[in-house]
């Protein structure tokens, strides 16, 4: 089988399309054959829904089964509502547990309820079922094989060879006590190198690194990073092994948390699907509620003006350096918001840190303030602004500055210590914050300075 | 072994500064060697330096290896630079080839030297010196088990066992001809199900994803988050096989780039380091060269207003808009460019999807636009602006939301196609962008309508 680029995935997309267009459905089966189920599952994603309809059942169900494990969830689902009852029972019953159940969860319930009562492995998805998708249940699969502490390695080995394991991952096997608790990890390494009638409890690492079954995803994969674990044992609240989640989902939880967070810190709601793939009234609908917050939070920088109406008609001069000043403070606090957002996210800055990260990030506007005071000040001179202005505008950058990097500390380091998700103060919101405040704080040092 | 909450760690890091304290180096030893290396290089990390330096050469040099590998780089880097050669020399003896590579690389070039002369691994480091730090050749282990073709199963594990890697990754093995070109894969699973006789060349797949020693650090990642691979091969120019990249590197690939993208959209350069370790004067000069180009660009604002001075002093109340439309702006613009930046980052969005996320794009902003044009004017009437200018209020943010969804949209994807890094379209530039040429569309319109 072979990896694609762009370019080849492009190629192949082609020959697949003039072979359905011929009515060539062996053709086009065997240029998917040809492919790993990744790159089989973007091509398919680029047809018209009525070819993936005639083709996903035409494969092996394995096949169909490796293919829908890898397309995003809700084009798995639409596509599965499409087809025959005992077509999908025939792909689910291959699929892995955690995957099969994420896809039911997907469909209608009515559809779900049928494929349901007729799978073989019905009894192994039920339980997942009733997990959040976002949890540790959620994530984990039901499909691991656990040894016993008295069991030697010969024995351990034998059990693998008689276990066929739909998922490859085999990197960490459990060992459990009478009552099914987790006791111990032993790696495949050490099972190898050991002498065959070593004993599990012998050659295990008596205390693995566990979560239960309601660990939040994006713990497990902080988790599963700190320690670099490939497999992560997932417990109930008795402490039975109820489940295993591997790594490759957890490369995928960080990604689309990655994802969340940077349309989140852009002032958007996450998308639930790929960007293309989301409806134009998808789209409109994540951003409108924060565009809408944000007009009316920036409804109050016309408060501002109006309430310094007079002044702005003594010195017209006055309004040329309001985009200036606020943008310079906005651009500042979204500096200073990203970075201590992502630092938050990434463990870099912990709740207990919040103090010297304030100070850290004080420290760091002064420092900008004070040199871009410098700057505003001749810039303004050059511009032929009387000196008297050109002081305001320079302690003005001073002020705000120092308010917008302050801000952007305090506002997500507040958040967190309150529980909320501190992506909340995204870019827009810091600058939105910042523009009504700034103006008053410009306001407020020009009629000093001027002596308006 | 045990792994710690926050709470737990700060419990164990009291003990540990009590223990230091009492000068009871033994009890100190006692506390880290309980806990697993990803917490013993916390704790490590929060001791001052003269404690650190006492501690580490004092475990066995395979424990500081392992606590090494755990640290941040330059963390890493300058505690070694203050121990002795010896310990040093014993210490990087034991770490793992790749990441013993990236220490050397990071130590000044005359300890470097001293220590390279002294390894006993140092033929097998060289060559790792050679590659950049973001590529393959970087980010590979030279340590890896080769197995012929006509090896069997049974000589295989033997291999295995005979073999004593510092790393425990061993989920899959690669197979060379006898130049050592690669020339395929054998999953443990594959090795310990086959009969004892079978021959690699029989139950290998022949043609694993690869990537050459140039291969970026992030392309990499991508390879094996796309086909969920725990191992990558390296090859060479001569498709030798030369190194193996492990999932758990990759993670912390992936993590740190995301870590960049979000910086970099905050408006920031990136952070090498943790931010709280990041002297304040670092930060600062990370974020001036950004905070001063986009204030020169800002300072066009002040151009367009003094174009437009005589219509400003003949309507002060236009003034009153000027940072609700340019703020609005901006914050559509910014909504646009994370978006399309993270679909560019993950594959969601590739090159030759450009037209399509353009059209996307613009259809997004055509509806926000129209959306928010009502409500402005609806706003601007409640405050008891005139119709006129209500209007003028209108259409000018209509014509601003579309100009910003269309350029936020445009730019990332016209810098990928010059291969230029999207990232440099931040929040803030975005903002600063539209706030100029939002401004001219506002008084344009405004000029139009009310006959100024």
């Amino acid at each position: 089988m072979v990896h694609l680029t762009a370019l080849m995935l492009d190629t192949r997309l082609q020959e697949l399309r003039a072979a359905l267009e011929k009515n060539d459905l062996a053709g086009a089966l065997a240029i998917l054959q040809m492919l790993q189920p990744p790159d089989q599952a973007d091509l398919l994603d680029e047809l018209e829904p009525a070819d993936q309809i005639t083709l996903l059942p035409a494969l092996q169900p394995a096949e169909s089964a490796d293919i829908l494990e890898e397309m995003d969830d809700d084009r798995a689902a639409e596509l599965v509502a499409a087809l025959p009852t005992a077509a999908v029972v025939r792909i689910i019953d291959e699929m892995e547990p955690d995957e099969a159940a994420d896809l039911l969860g997907d469909l209608e319930p009515a559809q779900a309820r049928q494929v349901l009562a007729k799978l073989e492995d019905a009894k192994e998805l039920r339980p997942l079922l009733l997990h959040a998708d976002d949890s540790a249940g959620g994530l984990m699969t039901p499909e691991f094989l656990a040894l016993r502490r008295r069991t030697s390695t010969a024995d351990a080995l034998d059990a693998i060879r008689a276990w066929q394991p739909k998922s490859d991952t085999l990197s960490d096997l459990f060992v459990i006590d009478g009552d099914g608790r987790l006791c111990g990890v032993v790696s495949m390494r050490q099972l190898i190198i050991a002498p065959p009638e070593a004993l599990m409890i012998d050659i295990m690492d008596p205390d693995p690194v566990w979560v239960s079954v309601g660990t939040d995803q994006e713990a497990c994969a902080q988790l599963m990073s700190h320690y670099s674990l490939l497999v992560l044992p997932v417990v109930n609240a008795a402490h039975e092994l109820v489940g295993v989640i591997t790594i490759d989902d957890v490369v995928d939880v960080l990604e689309a948390e990655a994802t969340e967070d940077i349309q989140r810190l852009g002032g958007a709601e996450p998308l639930k699907r790929p960007y293309l793939d989301t409806p134009v009234l998808n789209i409109a609908r994540k951003r409108i509620s924060w565009l809408l917050l944000l007009f009316v939070t920036e409804s109050l920088t016309g408060s501002v003006l109006r309430f310094f109406e007079s002044e702005l008609q003594a010195v017209v001069a006055l309004s040329f350096f309001i985009p200036l000043l606020i943008g310079t403070g906005g651009n500042a606090g979204s500096q200073t918001t990203s970075t201590i957002i992502r630092a938050l996210a990434v463990g870099d800055v912990r709740k207990r840190d919040a103090l010297a990260a304030f100070w850290h990030e004080l420290r760091v506007g002064l420092l900008l303030a004070a040199v871009m005071a410098v700057i505003a000040y001749g810039r303004a001179l050059l511009w032929g602004t009387t000196p008297d202005l050109a002081l305001a505008v320079a302690f003005s950058i001073l002020a705000i500055i120092i308010w917008a990097n302050s801000l952007g500390a305090l506002l997500p380091l507040g958040a967190v210590a309150l529980k909320i998700d501190p992506t909340v103060v995204s870019g827009p919101a810091m600058s939105t914050l910042v523009d009504a405040t700034g103006l008053f704080i410009y306001f407020t040092i020009a009629r000093l300075i001027i002596g308006l």
